[in-house]
C-alpha cells in the first residue's frame, strides 16, 4: 500500500505541492520555483506538517542557491526569511542547516543544494516507513486508535508518521478503527486525515474534539498515536492545538499516548517545552469559515497554534531508531550520543 | 444593565423567536404558531438552551390545547410529539409537566395554558436574575472567567444562567475578562457568546475548544462557570459537549469549576449521569459549515451533542436558591425536600 498522490514533486525545476488548503473539496496543485514561493507555501500553509516543511524548506535553500548567484550574503539572508516562515516545527531548521552546511562544502553549488534537497525528501520516506513499522507494536488486533491533527502523508513526503503508525498496522492485517479528531481551528482531521483515511480504506471516524473525552472515558479508544513539531531534551512535545488536552484526558484514564516523529523534530539544543516558540495565527482562522463569519469581527481572540504536551503524560516517543520510553532525557541523551 | 434584544415574545397570538440559526451574521426573527412550528424550532435548533427550550414548549403546550380543542388524547400527543424534538434538556420535560397539570386542572383551557406560559417565561427571567446574584460571588476582582457554549440570554428567557452570573459581575464593577469557548460542532460560543459579550461591552477573548487547556495551565484562568443541560441526585452535569473534557483539566490544575442553573434542570428521577440520555445530531453539523464541506462526505461521524460531567470533577452548581456544593447528593435530595 502505498497513497495514490504526491504530496511533493520535484519536477521540470519547479517543486509541484499539493495545495491543501483546497482539500478535501478539491486536489489542486501549486508550483513553487523561487524562495518566495517557497516562503508562502509555507507561511500560508499550501503545506504543512513538521517533516513536509522541513522538506518544501530544503528546495528553496536550493532556490536561494540560484537567486544568491554565489553571493553568500544574499543565500543567508535568503535562508533567514525562509526560516522565518513559521516558528514552532524545529524540522525547518534543521533542515536549513543541512543545507548550510552543503553550501559551505560546496561553494554555494545549487546542483548540490538541489540534490541534498531530494535526498532530505527520500529520506523522509523512508524514515517514516521505519519509525511505522517500529510504532506499529503499539496498535493491538481490534484497536480504536484515536489521532489529531494529520501526521500523514500530507504532513511529511510520503507515508506519514503518526497516520503512517497507524497505516502500517492496517497492513499487517489488524483489525483496527480509527478515530481522528477534526483539529480546530484548521480543521486538518476533518479536512487530511479524513480524505487520506477514505481514500486508504481504513474504517475512520471523525469527531469534533471534545468528543474524545466521551470515548476514552467508555473505553473505547485503546491508544493514541499522534505527531510531533518539535521534542525536547525532556521529552516535552509541541504539537499541534489540543494534543496536550487529549493528553490529560489520557494520562486520567490510562490510555497509552504515543508521539510519531522522525529524529529530526527533536530539539537537542532545547532543555524544555517552555522553551518552544508557539506561533499564533490569525484570528480569521478562528472567527472565518472560507467567506463566512461564526463569530463578530469585533471580538478578540487567541489562536494559539500549537500546544506543549509534558514528558509526563507521553507514554512513549515512535522514532526510526525505535520508541523512546521513559526517562525521555536519559534516553533522548543515549540517542543524540549514538547519532554523533 | 438588560440586553437589547428579545430572545423571546408572545405578540398577537404569536411566539416571536430570535432565529438563533442566523447569528451573528443577521438578527433575524422567526414566528411559531402551532406545535408543528414549535417542535422545528426547537429540533432545528433556531432555539436552544435548556431554559429556553423549556419555555418554548410551554407556548407550544398552550398551542397543542388551542388545536386540541377539548380532546384529551389529541393533547397528549401533541405533547408527545413536543417531547420528543430534543431528548437531553430536561427543561423540555418539565415545562411540558406543568402544563399537563394546567391542562387538567382546567379542562384543557388555552387560555390557562397560554398564562402558564408566559408565567414560566416571566419566572425564568426573575430565576436567572436571582441565580446569578448568588453565583456572581465565585467571581471575585480581576478574574479571568472561563464559559463554554452560550448560557446567556439567547439560552434563556432573558439575562441567561452562566452568562447572567459574569454579567452580574461586571455590573457590579468587577474588573473581568471572559474567555470563550468556539464551542464545535455548532460554534454557540463564536456565534452567541461572542456576540452577546461584544453587544454587552464586556472584555472577551473568543477561543478554539482546545486552547482553554494551554490558558488554565499557564494561570490565565481563575473560575470556570458555565451552564447545564441536565443535573442529576448525585450532582453530575450533562452539558454541552466539551464540558466534560474541560472539568478534568480544570481539576488538574485546580480550577473552580462551577454549573450554573436553575433548578428546573435538575431531574430528580435521575440518580447518575450515566442515565441522561445523550442527543447525537447529524453529521452534517460537523462536516458541513454553511453550504462548505469541510470533511469527505462519506467519512463516519460521531457527533454527540453533549457530554456528561462526573460531580467529582464540579466545585458547585449555582442556582437560584443559592451555591450547592458538595456532598451535593445529600444537599440535593435536601434542597428537593423543601421545595415538596
Amino acid at each position: 500500500m502505498t497513497e495514490d498522490f504526491k504530496t511533493l514533486e520535484f519536477k521540470n525545476g519547479k517543486l509541484v505541492l499539493i495545495d491543501q488548503r483546497k482539500l478535501p473539496s478539491s486536489l489542486e496543485y501549486a508550483e513553487a520555483s523561487s524562495v518566495e514561493d517557497v516562503y508562502f507555501a509555507i507561511k500560508d500553509m499550501i503545506v504543512r506538517g513538521a517533516p513536509l516543511i522541513g522538506a518544501v524548506a530544503a528546495y528553496g535553500a536550493y532556490f536561494a542557491a540560484v537567486e544568491a548567484k554565489g553571493d553568500k550574503n544574499v543565500f543567508n539572508k535568503k535562508l533567514s526569511y525562509l526560516l522565518s516562515s513559521r516558528p514552532t516545527a524545529v524540522n525547518l531548521s534543521w533542515a536549513l542547516e543541512r543545507q548550510k552546511r552543503i553550501a559551505e562544502n560546496t561553494g554555494l553549488d545549487p546542483s548540490a543544494l538541489l540534490k541534498e534537497a531530494l535526498a532530505i525528501e527520500d529520506e523522509d520516506r523512508k524514515v517514516n516507513r521505519k519509525l511505522s513499522r517500529y510504532g506499529s507494536e503499539v496498535i493491538k488486533e481490534n484497536a480504536n486508535v484515536l489521532t489529531h491533527c494529520n501526521a500523514g502523508a500530507l504532513a511529511t513526503c510520503g507515508w506519514g508518521t503518526a497516520l503512517g503508525v497507524i497505516k502500517e498496522a492496517y497492513c499487517q492485517g489488524k483489525n483496527i478503527h480509527v478515530y481522528a479528531d477534526e483539529t480546530r481551528p484548521r480543521l486538518q482531521g476533518a479536512r487530511l486525515t479524513s480524505w487520506e483515511l477514505v481514500r486508504a480504506g481504513i474504517p475512520a471516524t471523525l469527531i469534533p474534539d471534545s468528543a474524545a473525552a466521551t470515548l476514552i472515558r467508555e473505553g473505547k479508544i485503546d491508544v493514541i498515536v499522534l505527531g510531533a513539531d518539535r521534542i525536547t531534551l525532556n521529552g516535552d512535545v509541541a504539537n499541534k492545538l489540543g494534543t496536550f488536552p487529549l493528553s490529560i484526558i489520557a494520562k486520567e484514564y490510562n490510555i497509552p499516548f504515543y508521539s510519531a516523529a522522525p529524529i529530526s523534530t527533536i530539539d537537542f539544543s532545547l532543555e524544555e517545552g517552555k522553551d518552544i516558540p508557539i506561533e499564533e495565527r490569525s484570528k480569521d482562522e478562528v472567527i472565518k469559515i472560507e467567506d463566512y463569519y461564526v463569530a463578530p469581527k469585533e471580538i478578540i481572540v487567541f489562536n494559539p497554534s500549537f500546544d506543549v504536551t509534558p514528558h509526563e503524560n507521553i507514554t512513549g516517543i515512535i522514532t526510526e531508531q525505535g520508541i523512546i520510553y521513559p526517562p525521555f532525557k536519559e534516553n533522548i541523551l543515549k540517542l543524540k550520543k549514538e547519532l554523533c
